[in-house]
């Protein structure tokens, strides 16, 4: 027996269906509001998320393409404690400066640990611990997809700002900062690939390296009002900057003049140097036999306010839009209503799903087939699947025809079922 | 370019190379020093681990056999917030019977959440939070595989008695006791199988509810010398019982004497009833469009100690053995040393690594060239790989041929690289 994937069964929000939206969760955030009436995440507690069913699926496309580049690069996936011990960060003096946004935990022996909201200590020991590294070893590169903590003193726009939050972070250890930079810039090119793929425009900017520390450092934005971040642009030549630049108001590429964007960070990337391998004493041994500070770099990438902003860009007031690649169900494939003269397509319908799934294809039937086809159709548009596939009145035409709905380019074909799954085979 | 698993690049504990194993961890669990010598966990703090490159492999193998069957039985995969608020808790008065055990966080805002250790209170608000489901979603399958925490007051014996360890809970939603009773039976059925795909015998026990509530319980069990809890075995006929059971002597079947053997519970599972709905307002709409409670069912699957447990039963003092099906990688291969005669033979050790990996076999090449085959060999079995595959001195026959070890069943040939591709590919 083979599972079908039904709206039916989906578990959303109950409210979903009907034609007015629920109340407003957070009035300045289309993507929260969207992603909480479809059902992609729900609100568990003040910046703390659930990711239902279809917010899962997205995250995890989004966690393949992220482990397939990683590996193209050499990277090794590994899974952090989330607990790190405060006696680690003390040893890095980062106890003090983060402290009001740390979670902290005391266990019943009284041992302080924090909830990470990231792990440069916590990997520094673990290498430290297993001994000083043969050189052949390097490049290292670490990397993990997981929650992360952080005290908000104002969580909102629903994960673009939340307390606990998916993030990729990877971390890189070399013999020295030739080498460091070299590993620095691969990783930042496997950065541009991942974005690439995503699809949504970004910006990478020389940055700040802020408490992380270290020498070089960038971060990666992608515009849009809702963000809390301002880059000056230059509309003419697409000259940018970020805010740690010094202020200019003309492009010193074209002296036109800059305008201010709002941008959300999306990722960070820092050359660290040795200031976390110094204090944690992770090693490696040089080719005069001595041990050595390993050179590290800490590469951040946000899953969960990518996600958020993807759909705050992309989407419209009222429907959903994913990066094609990430949306949980590729195609929806509407039958016919019961008791409609064409009902008797209805096995089309299944044959095609069944295609489609063999062809790897993430497809899902909407079975609720009491309802009209219309009214299943502005859901599907709600719901954001960027094709809809609808075997409705043409179904029974002398050659049967199928409506396809490119939904994100706003176009439509009618096509026989076998050209239909070439169509769909092709684009995606 | 396409990347090549190299044990040169592996991240492992630097000592894994010599002869003698690096002191031991845990003198009572031979699991626990594998797993730690030969890098598939490393210790970061007391009773938490970090999942090393090999370790999260073999993690990832067993979501993927659990992911499978739980689409089998329309089980939809969600993530819940590591954090579940402390009021929810004491809405089911779970907040005193389980305090010692938890780990508690206050927020900057001076609000108790606790790391959850299990989700029943998390899942069932976020059911309640998106209103009364339509009678058609019933029966819902809500899973997840993630971290859970107990602050135990001996942690050990490694991935055994963690404080931190990862578990698949799934939860149950159905209409009243008896589709929940068919439903706890399906998924049963389902976990029989994912236990069976696993290949380690288990056995499955009638339990006590105990403090997580409800009518119906059944424990899976994992015999082995190590464990905490007993089970009473008959070795005639295969009768058993389980500490819940009033305490027999003799084999109620076929009068035999009864064995007392030491087991790990792997799983757990629980017809809950509506403990945690009606306090918590979790409901349905009948088909009087009256809201009833949802009767649930709660089913745990520990990840992490099905893991080290398998590597108890079957690993050797010296040598770890997988279960075949989530084996980190199934083949290693061991191309000639440098400057042997045989080292010419080196591009068909790269030439079947390639075909392997083209198979979507898991295989990885101890690119070391610099030690003999012999001692790759010996470190191979210790690694345990399931099979090894060596292109040594028969490499360079008339007709070449390639040895091809079956560590685990102690067996090997001399085939054509044709014949081992064909074998291989057969076996797995």
């Amino acid at each position: 027996m083979k599972w079908i994937n039904r709206v039916s069964k989906l578990f959303q929000p109950t409210n979903v269906v009907p034609k007015s939206y629920l109340p407003k969760i957070d009035v300045s955030s289309k993507s929260h509001q969207l992603m909480i009436n479809t059902g992609i995440i729900s609100n568990s507690s003040t910046g703390m998320f659930t990711f239902l069913p279809l917010g899962l699926k997205a995250l995890e496309k989004l966690t393949k393409i992220i482990d397939e580049e990683m590996m193209l690069i050499g990277g090794q996936k590994i899974y952090l404690p989330a607990l790190t011990s405060a006696s680690l960060w003390r040893r890095t003096s980062r106890m003090v400066e983060s402290q009001p946004e740390l979670f902290m935990i005391m266990d019943r022996h009284g041992k302080e640990y924090l909830l990470s909201p990231t792990f440069e200590e916590s990997i520094t020991n673990v290498i430290s611990s297993l001994g000083s590294l043969k050189r052949n070893k390097l490049p290292l590169k670490l990397y993990q997809i997981s929650r992360k903590w952080r005290d908000e003193i104002k969580p909102r726009l629903g994960l673009l700002r939340s307390r606990e939050f998916i993030m990729k972070d990877l971390y890189t250890f070399d013999s020295n900062l030739e080498n460091a930079t070299n590993t620095y810039n691969i990783v930042k090119s496997a950065y541009e690939t991942i974005l690439n793929r995503i699809g949504i425009p970004h910006l990478k900017i020389f940055a700040d390296p802020g408490t992380i520390g270290g020498s070089i450092s960038h971060e990666y934005h992608y515009l849009s009002n809702i963000g809390e971040d301002i880059i000056k642009l230059c509309k003419n030549c697409n000259y940018y900057e970020g805010r740690f630049k010094e202020s200019k108001s003309y492009c010193p590429s074209c002296q036109q003049s800059l305008d201010k964007i709002n941008s959300v960070e999306i990722g960070h990337t820092f050359l660290l140097g040795t200031k976390y391998s110094e204090p944690l004493q992770a090693t490696f041994i040089d080719n005069n036999n001595k041990r050595q500070f390993l050179v590290m770099g800490s590469f951040g990438l946000g899953l969960s306010r990518i996600l958020a902003t993807a759909i705050e860009i992309l989407s419209t007031d009222l429907e959903i839009r994913w990066p094609l690649k990430l949306a949980p169900y590729t195609v929806c494939i509407i039958p016919p209503k019961e008791g409609s003269k064409e009902e008797s397509a209805s096995s089309v319908a299944y044959d095609l799903y069944f295609e489609l799934q063999n062809s790897n294809i993430d497809v899902i039937i909407d079975d609720r087939i009491k309802e009209t086809i219309g009214k299943r159709f502005i859901e599907a548009r709600k719901s954001g699947y960027p094709f809809v596939v609808v075997v409705g009145k043409n179904s029974l035409n002398s050659v049967p025809l199928i409506e396809v709905h490119d939904i994100y380019n706003s176009s439509q074909f009618k096509l026989e079922l076998n050209e239909v799954l070439q169509y769909l085979k092709n684009i995606l």
